[in-house]
């Protein structure tokens, strides 16, 4: 059985997109995940601040790295994510995940995002269907 | 007073991300907002299928554009969104807009997304703050 | 195989709660559920307005009947609401469904609620986990 | 400026259908809240375990006070309910609220709603705008 790094290493290999917006993993163990990512002057909004999607795209790969390092392949079902505070260029963030369920064909897990002066500027929720498949 | 055209216009000048992606503006009027975005190779996810955050920033800059549309500036408190179906390499995302309720402070908005094949891969939800100030 | 009608009538008979609350089924076809409910004294919340667990609850057994409406057995996963405007003692309720996606293993519904004037008091979205027994 | 028991107790007395329900406060200070109720007969569902709208109720009347702890009066926009286990009819259940947020003019609140053995059975998350008039 491969191990949560293990895991999250070979998901990362394909994960273009992570990897294209300079994800990095922190702290990956069962059950629980950590990604640090730096905000680039390409990822503003029509507002100038930073696209909600960097964020939602910085916690649903946390999301999706802690549900599937207990072994078995999970897809994401439901995701929603409350802005709380404005990012801006130059920020660096960082997730921590909460498993709040990892049930027979149901995990539930929260990602609270924070920027580089510990200030919580998203949080996440999201529900994955569990598969039967393992890594 | 600027028409939806011209606030989308302002916008999309601010918003590097969404051009960075290649989101083009298909529609806007008034209440009404679809955006157009074609996948490429580097927007995949730990899985070789395309990351949800590609879809989730598809679907929240439709909601900032749409939110915006009707002259006040409105920024974004909750969104979420359902995953209903995978999404490839090459194929070419389209969103629609539905107005559930524009009120004093608060409108909601759901936003559908579509493939090349009016196949719908995932249902939206945003919530926004609406602003005293206009554009 | 049973006719939704019939589900719906078997559901309604073991649901103490939806009968106390005074629901009642103003239409139930495959993939379609309306609920309509009148608005009692004893429904109020800490504002005087009616509770929003009451909006809530009538959505969820929409949700309910209309996902159990195509004869497998559904449970709720993932449920949110937004309160668009206040419902009044003597108020009367009716709930709208939508079907947007009904897949293998997974479906997602809308429910709108309006009062009796027509108006949207709330906007719904479930998403229920389809098992493999039949009605 | 009235304490928090203070305002809870004010909109307790106008609560009606939190007091119908049974619930009582167990536990209310400023930026906390807990509930508790007992699950009666008729509160099933459907499928003869207890009714969405009853742990939904619950959390939403925990989310109402919590919010309104702080002095302002808070009114609900989003909730969303994930539900991880069933409830019988027999069992108590008991809430704990986590404030995640508290800005200028929103607010973010998680509730997790427990069973008499400690089980976690429902997940709630709740955005509340922050009025500019005191309790």
């Amino acid at each position: 059985m491969k191990s949560p790094a293990e895991i999250v290493s070979t998901m990362m290999e394909k994960d273009e997109f992570s990897r294209f917006l300079g994800m990095t993993v922190a702290e990956i163990t069962e059950g629980y995940c950590s990604l640090s990512m730096h905000i680039s002057e390409n990822m503003t909004n029509g507002f100038g601040i930073v696209h909600g999607g960097i964020s939602y795209s910085l916690a649903d790969s946390t999301l999706a790295f802690v549900a599937n390092s207990r072994g078995k392949k999970c897809v994401s079902i439901d995701t929603s994510i409350t802005h709380l505070a404005s990012v801006q260029s130059g920020d660096t963030l960082l997730t921590k995940s909460t498993e709040i369920h990892y049930g027979k064909q149901v995990a539930v897990y929260l990602v609270d995002v924070f920027n580089q002066n510990d200030k919580r500027i998203a949080h996440f929720k999201g529900t994955v269907k569990i598969s039967e498949n393992s890594w």
